[in-house]
C-alpha cells in the first residue's frame, strides 16, 4: 500500500514521451507539437492598413485631394507613388502604396462629387500622423520568429499560426493507442435486455472507452473476458502483441481466489504497485510490461484497474489521464487543481485520502465575502453509484484523519471536467465599472 | 453599436436547439440527452458482496466454520442456503447466498487444513454486524429510478451509467452542421511557399475549423472568396441550399467599398446587429437566413466574424460557442467566468468593452493571503497579432473606462481553455492534515 501521490510519482516516470511522428496540420489539432516553428516571412510582408479609408502623407492635413489609386491587394497601386497632395484608397489588411505615410479611415473623409470622367476626389476631414493606422512590414511577426516552441499544445490559435506561416506538416507526439478490457464472471454485455441470477451489465469498458476517447486515444475494445486464467491470459497476450501503448482492465484486482489479472501482470512484467491508500481505488494496479516481437520492443503500461465502476473512472482521471499526457509529450500532464468551500460537512476516512465527488461552481461571494469556487457533494459516494460521477467536474482531495470537515472549510478540488459557465450579462461577475 | 451583453442575448435568443436524433450509445459522447433514460431493473439485481471473503451469518461470531458453497458469480450457490453455524465463499460483485446476513472480507479470516475429499473449513476471526458488506438489490439503483435526464450532457460516467442499464441507441440533440469561409483578395491557400507583393496566407478558415471541430461541430470548408460580389453571392448561395446550420465567414464587414458579405446578408436575411461596442471584434455581423428547398424550410444563423484573425477568434469563442451549445441542447450554454487578480496593470480603451487575452492559472496566494486565479496578459493585444491567442486560456473582461486598471485588481474572466495542471503532490495546495 503505497500513498496515492508516490503512485502517480511513479506512473509518471515509467510513463515515457511516444516518439514523434509527422502528420497534415488538419491532423496535428490537440497534439503536442515535436519541433520549434519559424516565420518563413514576416507579417504583414508589407505595410498593411489598419483601416479602411485613404492613405495619405500626413504633412499634407485636411484638406481636398484626388484619389491617385485604389490598392486594396495583391498588385493594385504597385508602381504608384502617392506624393504630396494626393491620397490612395485603401482597404483594412490591405497594402499601402509607396510614398504614402498614415492612413485616414473612411468615417473622417468625404467623397466630393465628380464627373465620371475625372479622378475622383475625397476631402479629409482630419489632421493624422505618420505611421497612424498602418501595420509596418513584420508588425506581427518577424521574419526567423520563432512562432511556435516544441511541447506546445496545438489549439485552435496555434493551428492558425501553422497557416499563417505556411506549415502543412508538422512534427507532434502521437496520443497512446489503449486497449480496454473488462473482467468478471458476473458480467454480461449491455446488449443484454433481461439479467439472469448474478448478472449485471458491464459499464466500466463502454465508460472508460469514452473517458479515453475524450482524451484523444485511439482504442482496442479487448471486450469482457471470465474470471478464468487461461481466457485472461490468452486475450492479454493477444493485445500485448499488438501495438497497444496502455493496458487497461478493470476488475480481477481484489483479494478472490479468481482474480487472475494481479498474477498476470506479476508474470509477464514488473508490478510498481498494487495497492493505493486511497478511497476509491485501493485496488489499483500498476505494471510495466516490455514485449518483444522480432527486433521490435515495445513498454506498454499497465493498470489493473478496479471492478467498481466509481473506483475505476476515478482512477482513470487520476492516474491514466496524467500517463496519457506524458506519453503524449504535454510540458504539464497534471489535472487543474483549485481550492473550493464546501457548502456542507463532509466526514474523512481514517485511513484512506478521500477523492470525494462534488460539482464546484464560481460563486461572487464563496462565503467570506469574496469570490471563490464552492463544491457541492454529489451525494453518497459509495464506489459502486456511478451515480455519484455523473455530472461532478471535481474530486475533492480529503485527508485521511476521520474527522468531519465542517462547512465552509477550503478543501483541494481537482477539476476533472468543464467548470459550470455563466452568463455575459451576469452583473455580480462583471468587472465594476469603476475600476 | 449595440453592447457585447445585448448582442450575446440576441444571438442565444435566435439560436434554438436542433431536432433531437436517435444514436447509437457509442456516438453520444459529449451530446446532450433528449429524453429520460429510468433503470430496467435495479443495481445490484441480486444482493452482492463488497469484499471477497465469506458470507455468514452475523449472529454465529468467530469460529471454525465448513464452507459450503463458493458463490462467485451467475448460478454459483443458488440453491444452496447458509444456515447457522456454515459459511460461503464470496467474491467481490458476487451474490450472497440465500441465508446468510453478513460478509467478512478473507483478511479476516484463515483457512484450515483439511483433507482434499473434506469440505474446505474456515475460521473467522472477527465479529460482525447484519448487513456488514452486503450491497443490497437496488443499493445503487432502484428499479425504474431516473438514472439520466433529459438535458444532461454525456460524459464518460454518464455513457457507464447508460451501459449500466442496457440502454444502446439514445436520442441526443445533433451539434451543428457549420460552414466555413474565408474572405479577401489579399488571401492565398496556407500551401502558397512564396507571397507575392500584397498576399498573406489566410489562417482564419484553419484556425475556425479547428475551434469548431473542438467543440463536436460538422465542418464544411467553403475556402477563400475573392472581393466580389457575384463569387461571394455563389458560394454563400451553395453553402445554403446544402444542410447547414451555421454559416461562419471572416472579413468582409468593414467599410471597405468591396465588403460584400454584410450586404449579402442584408439582402438573403434578417441583419440582427452589425456593430459591437468590443474590442476586438467591433465589426461582428449576425444575421438569419431562412431558406427553402422544396417543402423544407431551415433557418441558418449567418456570423460574419471580423478578418482580423484574433478578432475573428474572439468572436467564435464569445458568440459561436455559446451559440453552437444552445443548437447542441446544452442547458446552460455559457462559458465559465471566475474572477482573477490581475499581475500588472492593464490600461483600457475609452470607448469598447475589452476582452484581453491572457493566461490564468491558480496560486496558493492570489496576492491577498488566500488562494485564488491569477492572470498574465500575453502581450501585445493587436487584433492582427494572433501570437496574443497563443496559450491563452482567459479573455479578460475590462470596462471601457480608459483609465489604467492597476496591478492586483479582481477582474471577470472568461474561460476559454483549459487550467493549467498542478501536481498532486504540492503540498502548498493539498488540504491542511488538521482539518
Ligand atoms: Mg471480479
Ligand atoms: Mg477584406
Amino acid at each position: 500500500m503505497i500513498p496515492v501521490e508516490e503512485a502517480l510519482t511513479t506512473v509518471l516516470d515509467v510513463s515515457r514521451r511516444l516518439s514523434p511522428v509527422t502528420v497534415a496540420v488538419e491532423d496535428a489539432l490537440g497534439k503536442v507539437l515535436a519541433e520549434d516553428i519559424r516565420a518563413p516571412d514576416p507579417l504583414p510582408p508589407y505595410p498593411a492598413s489598419i483601416k479602411d479609408g485613404y492613405a495619405v502623407i500626413a504633412a499634407d492635413g485636411p484638406g481636398e485631394y484626388p484619389v491617385i489609386t485604389e490598392s486594396r491587394a495583391g498588385n493594385d497601386g504597385l508602381g504608384v507613388t502617392v506624393t504630396p497632395g494626393t491620397v490612395a484608397y485603401v482597404t483594412t489588411g490591405g497594402p499601402i502604396p509607396d510614398g504614402a505615410d498614415a492612413v485616414v479611415q473612411v468615417e473622417d473623409t468625404e467623397l466630393v462629387q465628380t464627373v465620371a470622367s475625372q479622378p475622383k476626389r475625397v476631402r479629409v476631414l482630419v489632421k493624422t500622423n505618420t505611421g497612424v493606422d498602418i501595420r509596418p512590414v513584420g508588425c506581427d511577426i518577424s521574419k526567423d520568429d520563432l512562432v511556435l516552441k516544441a511541447e506546445e499544445l496545438l489549439g485552435a490559435a496555434e493551428i492558425g499560426l501553422l497557416a499563417t506561416v505556411g506549415v502543412l506538416t508538422v512534427k507532434v507526439y502521437p496520443t497512446p493507442t489503449i486497449a480496454v478490457l473488462s473482467t468478471g464472471d458476473e458480467l454480461v454485455e449491455p446488449t443484454c435486455k433481461s439479467l439472469n441470477r448474478g448478472q449485471i451489465r458491464d459499464s466500466n469498458r463502454a465508460m472508460i472507452v469514452a473517458a479515453a476517447t475524450q482524451h484523444k486515444c485511439k482504442i482496442v475494445d479487448l471486450g469482457i473476458a471470465r474470471d478464468d486464467e487461461d481466457e485472461i491470459s490468452a486475450v492479454l497476450d493477444k493485445a500485448l502483441a499488438a501495438d497497444i501503448d496502455i493496458l487497461l482492465t478493470s476488475g480481477g484486482v481484489s483479494m478472490g481466489d479468481r482474480d487472475f489479472v494481479k498474477p498476470y501482470f506479476q508474470n509477464r512484467g514488473r508490478v510498481y504497485f498494487d495497492k493505493v491508500t486511497m478511497k476509491p481505488g485501493k485496488p489499483l494496479t500498476f505494471a510495466e510490461i516490455v514485449t518483444q516481437s522480432g527486433e521490435k520492443v515495445k513498454k506498454v503500461l499497465a493498470f489493473g484497474l478496479p471492478g467498481n465502476p466509481v473506483s475505476c473512472l476515478v482512477c482513470f482521471n487520476l492516474f491514466v489521464v496524467p500517463s496519457v499526457r506524458n506519453l503524449s509529450g504535454w510540458k504539464n500532464p497534471h489535472l487543474p487543481r483549485v481550492h473550493a468551500y464546501i457548502k456542507h460537512s463532509i466526514k474523512t476516512d481514517p485511513a484512506r485520502k478521500e477523492f470525494h465527488r462534488a460539482i464546484i461552481k464560481w460563486e461572487n461571494d464563496a462565503g467570506l465575502g469574496f469570490p471563490g469556487f464552492v463544491a457541492e457533494s454529489t451525494g453518497h459516494q459509495m464506489s459502486s453509484r456511478l451515480l455519484s460521477m455523473k455530472s461532478a467536474n471535481a474530486l475533492l482531495e480529503l485527508p485521511q484523519s476521520g474527522r468531519e470537515i465542517p462547512y465552509g472549510t477550503s478543501v483541494s478540488a481537482i477539476l476533472i471536467s468543464d467548470i459550470v459557465g455563466i452568463a455575459l450579462g451576469n452583473d455580480l461577475l462583471s468587472s465594476k465599472p469603476d475600476i
